[in-house]
């Protein structure tokens, strides 16, 4: 695909992110099962839902623009999970787990705040203030996941891990 | 590596991050290159000398913990580049050019941004409280970095994209 515009680059952008999301879903129960800390678990769990919400709101956004929602291989998120199934099966204490979870679905919500904060703005810029409202949506609630595993690992699981 | 304590999973992830600092230090003069707007360049440029000290900051850090300063590869920060070296392959047009350089930059930032957030509150869990200000200083620049870029975006750059 050869990317022209700004319009382009937006459709090549959102396929990257669709991919991603449907990666993320993939790996969140392997994530939720290494995890030992009944509120990590829980959170991976309902981050996983929230995960369903924002692929069809991708969708929506799609429908929006009148294209066919399909991905496009995304290497970066690739490589993250790369990353996680690596270090994953390196580990085998439990609180140290715990800790390395939340570091490695921290990246994976960071990527995400980077390729939503870009697809909000090139939305806005675009005059698509609708697709704009939809990503906005999605960007907060990564912001949210993101404080949240913050919380966790520092009111407490970094803690355990360091006392373990 | 078998990783066992947070003290390990601390060491091995500063090793991925000097990696990826390494791999980026690589990857900003072609960014720069590809560039059109000065101001742009000049990001790139400036962000290129502050790599250069972000790495002697983590070299400082595995002295504080008696470690040899050495990489372990980063196949987060491998997918972030090759997806960066797919997009920029793919456009011609200059202006579309800088808005995809912006959002691609903003990706490895944020990746580093989750890192280092990651060993600044490992680190001061771990009592390495001068090993935790090193990174502080590295987290803030990061933080300074994705933000002047979104502001470059949103001023005028990705005008000038939906414009050409």
């Amino acid at each position: 695909m050869t990317i022209e515009s700004l319009d382009d680059l937006f459709l090549h952008t959102l396929k990257d992110v669709l991919y991603a999301e449907r990666k993320i879903l993939k790996a969140l129960p392997k994530m939720e099962r290494k995890a030992t800390d009944p509120k990590l678990r829980a959170a991976f769990s309902s981050h996983r839902d929230e995960t369903e919400d924002q692929v069809m709101r991708l969708e929506e956004v799609f429908e929006s623009i009148g294209k066919p929602a399909r991905g496009a291989k995304c290497d970066a998120m690739v490589g993250l999970i790369e990353e996680a199934e690596g270090l994953m099966a390196d580990i085998d204490a439990p609180e140290t787990m715990d800790a390395a979870l939340i570091s490695l679905a921290q990246a994976v919500e960071h990527y995400e705040i980077a390729r939503y904060g870009t697809l909000v703005a090139w939305a806005r810029q675009l005059g698509m203030p609708k697709a704009a409202a939809i990503l906005k949506e999605t960007l907060d609630e990564e912001y949210g996941a993101d404080k949240a595993l913050s919380k966790l690992a520092e009111s407490r699981l970094n803690a355990a891990a360091a006392a373990a």
